[in-house]
């Protein structure tokens, strides 16, 4: 199973509205997957879900095992201050590293308002995964000036679009 | 004002000891300083004091005015899957850069129970400082099996000692 | 085929050892391959073989040949001055980047007098090989204070060799 | 005294208009310097001023005796396959670190034709100047699209131009 999270917790994130596209993109190839939106994690995981209470929380349990069944995922990630959000690398840190992650398979994309296109986040979010055994598609899809691509929630650029298919077709085969 | 972070929210964390030991160093050198512990954070900041709630938080927007009011930073930071714990990154989400982090100082402490020392960790974090305004020390003080050179939380080995001094020296300097 | 590049021009280099041990370990696994030395690279490549004069150097087009006829590689990367050898990149700058990495797989192995094991190194030339396309497998060997592990040129530490050997089972598997 | 480095050995860089801005703006504050072209590099100094041939060429000696003197630095360094130019890190890699590079100061300066204004490299970059004892300026310049900004070998863009004058100032003051 592929599954597309969404980097941020942030309420009705643009990240959101890429995933979807890149959803329907998958299914499109025949690709089922699934999106598993940070926005959806328990408020307080950060304490009630990592260290002594690892494995404590239900509703982290659930993301956990979602993690724990898929080989695949496709990381959106924007960027926040120069790098990935904090609550993304929070969300890894309470996972089973070595059910989640290893020996499994990433794709990332990078989404900012400004004009990096969270390359650094990209860089940094590689080390992690590598760290994790999870093996990350040179192919990486930068998404700059989100504000200037999207239309109704939607990316219309044909040059971006065409990177997307790429990069949506390169983690099927990888 | 220097104020050395704790980089963790874990309880009861090492990194705790070494900031202590930092306090220290940094009083006999005539420096005061205080410490903030990631511990001590709300434990649902991720979501009331990011975003739409940036601000509202009074207990978050306590350390927000600590950090506006600091000059210079030392931060510790454990390794937590190849890099620094995602709650430091989350909490550097959550402040006003302008304000706390533009144009000031800072010195890197990296720990770790295995043998990177949390080299990755400060190379991450020191893209992140920079993007933020602020000015990273070269000289960073490496961890590798904090462990094995603790004794009653406090670290004794004597390179290490040195290497920490220097670096408090630097940073008082900086 | 894969090919094993010794990532320094160093006479006589440790690196250099350390590609014939990966050389015969996936020999006994029946995987044919080759050792590239960088210190064979003419010495005035970076002028000759670059810019205006790509395609130029005949010396330096044998080596951009068997780049461009491999499909696997392995890169030995020793650390200079935290990070690897600028004479690695200055190889890389004079690659044709479309045939020689694009699509392609690789394996990082870092070493180091020091503590680190070329950690960072190899963070960084993970980011340059996936800026070319080539896929780099997350399972990545670091050998700190190499002086420590090797006997008559030779690997022996037994934690160090388990390593190794799921390395390069790896990069066939890749 | 301030030395500006051109980080590439390419004849006729971009780069090395950049630096020449750079040094005029430099001026005008009053602030003397001097330029340094990677393209006067020995074009064997990889193998006659590395390793054992440390210290014994002629030519490389010369500059090894500019950075030694120099207190401070701007690294103008345009954006090779994700990451800086492989002979801009031989370069450091034939220095004595103790005395071209421990305890001075660094500004960065990133180029790009494509859209990421070398902001891989500048982090690589930091990460060996750091490693080198050099503190950085957190600062930097990124000049993407390069070839958008320049008429007559000048950058004209107002606001590339204020970044510019703000760094330089910020290095005066660092």
């Amino acid at each position: 199973m592929l599954t597309i999270i969404v980097g941020t917790n942030r309420r009705d994130s643009v990240s959101q509205y890429v995933a979807v596209q890149y959803s329907e993109i998958l299914r499109e190839k025949g690709i089922a997957n699934v999106i598993f939106n940070l926005h959806d994690l328990p408020h307080d995981f950060i304490k009630s879900a990592l260290y002594e209470n690892v494995g404590k929380n239900v509703e982290f349990n659930k993301v956990r095992a979602l993690m724990n069944e898929s080989r695949k995922f496709i990381f959106v990630i924007p960027e926040y201050n120069g790098s990935f959000p904090g609550v993304l690398k929070a969300f890894i840190d309470g996972l089973d590293r070595s059910k989640a992650l290893a020996d499994k398979k990433s794709a990332l994309v990078g989404i900012s308002s400004g004009d990096q296109g969270a390359g650094i986040a990209l860089s940094h979010f590689t080390d992690i995964l590598s760290y994790c055994g999870t093996n990350v598609l040179a192919y990486r899809v930068r998404i700059p000036k989100i504000d200037e691509v999207m239309t109704d929630n939607k990316i219309i650029d044909k040059v971006l679009l065409s990177k997307i298919h790429k990069q949506a077709q390169k983690i099927i085969d990888f």
